[in-house]
């Protein structure tokens, strides 16, 4: 772009989807990595350099041949990046070498976090690797604990679970030979990510996500969170934002975090670079985070509003298998044939059972949608995997109406809108709730209605028609109120009683036994968002305008007299 | 996938964004073009081959590499083509050699669609290229007509408008040295295209885009066309299709359409191959054009759901300039920094002036936000080509919510909904509209309110109170009704007039004067694909809860008694 050089240590899937949004922007990058490594298959220029990001001599050819200099992975040699910053004046690393370090060791990095305030499980760093020294750490921190390796960890290597006195010997048994810590066990209901960039300005947050992970690797993300609160997504991302803040450089962080059973968040870890739980953006964002990446190195501008989503999306690794073409298998009998679906394969040349060779993502207009299409490719990877699927449900698309009434009795009312649903393709379920003889299942109903997936609430009621307005007293969805003609006042009652609601809880009230019309305005409403539904609309009014138009024209041909003949037949 | 390989003719920027889902698809591709054209520079193998993709040797050598031979460009040597796949029972040709060669003779490319009865202009062959042939076509064809080249004609070159007799021997001085034919000239309102993918098992259809050519060069197209029926899209696309249909082999194929001022569509131009109109589909689709024409190609399953736009989109080209920087420069100081920018530079050496360089895609959840957020920068591409801008209008916000009213005194009643939309940040304009006293410019406003961008109309009225209902019965949008209290009867007047319309045109109606009720229903119909205006509305209920808490806990506290006094002061 303006043409500075960009070094990548590392040229594994991370450095290839780098190398994807530095094509598309005219960014030239030079990969040091292994021959054909995956990033390097797709950029075919002359100044990559072949060899091992931990190997001091490549890493310096690399330096002398950019202008920033970034990774794709923190394992890397600080040592050698330190003395690169000293001796040149004309490469920048992106994050700083001492970020890197920080951050390779998760006690440092832990320790770090907490001098700045930012909120992360309490960590005790091991002196000795002595089954004493272990026990007495069991006793501050209690059991159980997790005993972690400081270095080198990822993908759940390095990690051993305490669960009590009787783990420690085996927990040193099984990690005792590298530096230690502690730390104390976070009881999570789930794990969020961010991913943050850190420019020259200041810090930026890609949305709120909601990870989940299988034998310690990441498996599943969804973006936006599902059922967190806004403000629980706000308070993420503000953490992870006063998180990388800590650090010093530039570029795409990953921050992964513990949200605790009282809604209150706590750090897990930190990635100095573009990560997996950031896969989606690709699709899911106007830009990327490898796009993100590079603008924040090379001091680009990046608008805010290119980091959120554009629709809810899931990601769904594929990993290695059992076959050494289980990974294509599964692309080429499931995800090329699943709707909606993005395929990226990373071109590593060997797979591994658990190596991930690529991921999919699905995005959808809404996260019901999202989850509808991934369930079979989550099916066909835990069938590969030999998990036991057990009962499933049988797959339904989720209703986007509920037409509730107070009573059986009102259903031949509500025919006409069941018949406008139908005729416009918009799936709902009717449900007998009584206001008055089911309060309690009438608001759980109304208290569910948005996360199950419902759009529009059509109610019908008689006389002291409660149900319409006391759904809507509960829901923040559109509810339309139908007031049934009971036997007395002609429906007025019915009327009144839904349409004079006090202000703060909106009733949107048709007229007397007309369900057409609240069908017909379920369809406007969903038709905001839906250009499918505002054309269905659209082709069901002008039919209208020509059948009256037809009779018209007939009224005009034969005059009164016939055509009221014609009606009485 | 499979393991196939596939080899390209050309690998300029078409071939390049081919070559960019291979990648992320794991398919091999062997590019035919000169040493680093824009394709070759991100795919790094020592299966391409140097050379032309007019050169017989070259594209024999290209053959003896792959499974499946595909074209980015249709001007190649069809003859060698034809030879090849005689010769060879291990490669095919996708689409075949004889539909490129029918395609590229642009005179036998209209003939036979013409004889399989798909709507195109009229064309005449020339035979002599001498000034009395000419004459004698514009006596049948009439006055104008467009005079074309039969090959190796694109973007515009090659074309010639014979305006009237006295153009006659300036256009056969311009293109007489070529085979010529001559076409009718197609008097069109607009310029629409569609990407069909021909598979083995027929046709599918991307959307019906709109197209805008500058000095006969794409420049800008919209996903969807803007202002176009449902009705004329779909034919739009049955018509592509119908057309790429009466042509062998497979792939995606570019149509291009003239949409004429009686709403009938004719062919303009196909291309055998994907296509500039067609470069949306990246950030728009699911599945881009690329991806598409590969699984077409190699018989890969392809979602029929996967073809339909995610949001709406705006392409613009970006062409070289004065500069040999020019495109760089665009990007470095406009589409970096703006919103919701996907940007695409295609790695051409040389930049001369009208030479496809490179392409932004701007999508958003509506197109006028697209057109807003696309605007500044199709100004800096017109200011750069030192086009006069002329006088624009501010930009602003198009508001989501009209408010209209029968009568300037019904704003006080109207003050609840106009606080209620502000507090929710939700933008809105308001009317005076009578149903009475200015019913054309109702029906008017009624008409172009969904064109302009409204999504809901709150409309308020009192007494014979039509304007709610009148509006509702020519908009497709949900119109709340707002009765308001006039001199008589209490506002049951108002009240039944809104509610009580006739089945087929839906009114949401909130109780008497109560117009905060209608902007927080306004609010609740927008939420329903807006999760930031939910999560305002629960925050809101949940004051309202809180504050009715308080009130309980104080009355309990201090007692009825004094509870009075305190409501009396």
């Amino acid at each position: 772009m303006d043409g500075k050089v960009v070094g990548v240590l590392g040229g594994g899937q991370l450095g290839r989807m780098l190398i994807e949004a530095a094509n598309r922007l005219g960014i030239r990058v030079n990969i040091l990595d292994s021959p054909g490594a995956p990033a390097k298959q797709i950029s075919a220029h002359d100044g990559h350099v072949d060899g091992s990001f931990k190997d001091r001599k490549s890493i310096e050819e690399l330096a002398s041949r950019c202008d920033v200099l970034t990774v794709e992975i923190e394992h890397v040699d600080t040592e050698v990046l330190e003395d690169v910053q000293q001796k040149s004046k004309n490469v920048t690393i992106e994050p700083s070498w001492s970020t890197i370090r920080l951050i390779q060791d998760k006690y440092r990095q832990k320790e770090h976090l907490a001098s700045h305030e930012v909120a992360t499980a309490e960590s005790v760093a091991l002196d000795s690797n002595l089954e004493e020294e272990l026990r007495s750490v069991g006793e501050k921190l209690g059991y159980p604990f997790m005993l972690k390796s400081r270095k080198e960890a990822y993908d759940g290597r390095g990690n051993y679970p305490v669960r009590s006195e009787e783990d420690v010997l085996a927990a040193l048994e099984a990690l005792g030979k590298n530096a230690l810590y502690a730390e104390r066990w976070a009881d999570f209901k789930m794990e969020l990510a961010v991913m943050v960039v850190k420019t020259k300005d200041g810090t930026l947050a890609f949305p709120t996500v909601e990870t989940h992970h299988e034998n310690s690797v990441c498996k599943l993300v969804w973006a936006p969170a599902r059922n967190v609160s806004t403000d629980v997504s706000k308070k993420a991302q503000d953490l992870a934002k006063k998180a990388v803040s800590a650090f010093e450089g530039k570029g795409v962080f990953g921050v992964e975090m513990f949200l605790l059973r009282d809604n209150s968040l706590l750090i897990n870890e930190i990635a100095p670079r573009p990560h997996n739980s950031g896969h989606y953006t690709i699709e899911a964002c106007p830009i990327s985070q490898y796009d993100a990446h590079l603008r924040a190195i090379l001091d680009l501008p990046i608008p805010e509003a290119s980091l959120q989503l554009r629709e809810p999306a899931i990601m769904l690794n594929i990993l290695g298998g059992k076959a050494a073409d289980s990974h294509i298998a599964f692309v080429r009998d499931h995800a090329l044939a699943n709707p909606r679906t993005s395929i990226h394969l990373y071109g590593k040349a060997e797979a591994r059972p658990g190596r991930k060779m690529g991921h999919v993502t699905v995005t959808a207009s809404t996260m019901h949608e999202a989850e509808a299409l991934i369930e079979p490719l989550v099916d066909a990877v835990d069938e590969a995997a030999g998990k036991p699927l057990g009962p499933r449900e049988p797959k339904q698309e989720k209703p986007l109406v509920a037409v509730i009434m107070g009573s059986d009795s009102d259903m031949p009312v509500l025919k006409g809108a069941f018949d406008i649903l139908r005729k416009f393709g918009i799936s709902y379920q009717a449900r007998i709730l009584s206001a008055h003889r089911t309060p309690d299942r009438m608001f759980d109903f109304a208290k569910r209605a948005e996360g199950e997936g419902f759009r529009v609430i059509i109610a019908a009621a008689g006389g002291a028609a409660h149900l319409p307005g006391m759904t809507a007293s509960d829901t923040v969805l559109p509810v339309i109120g139908v007031p049934v003609r009971a036997s007395h006042l002609d429906g007025l009652d019915s009327l009144l009683s839904e349409v004079q609601m006090p202000r703060g809880v909106p009733c949107a009230v048709v007229g007397i036994n007309n369900s057409t019309n609240a069908g017909l305005l379920a369809a406007r409403i969903l038709g905001v968002a839906d250009e499918r539904i505002r054309r269905a609309i659209r082709e069901h009014q002008e039919a209208s305008w020509e059948e009256v138009r037809a009779k018209d024209e007939r009224l005009m041909e034969i005059g009164p007299e016939e055509y009221l003949k014609g009606m009485r037949k």
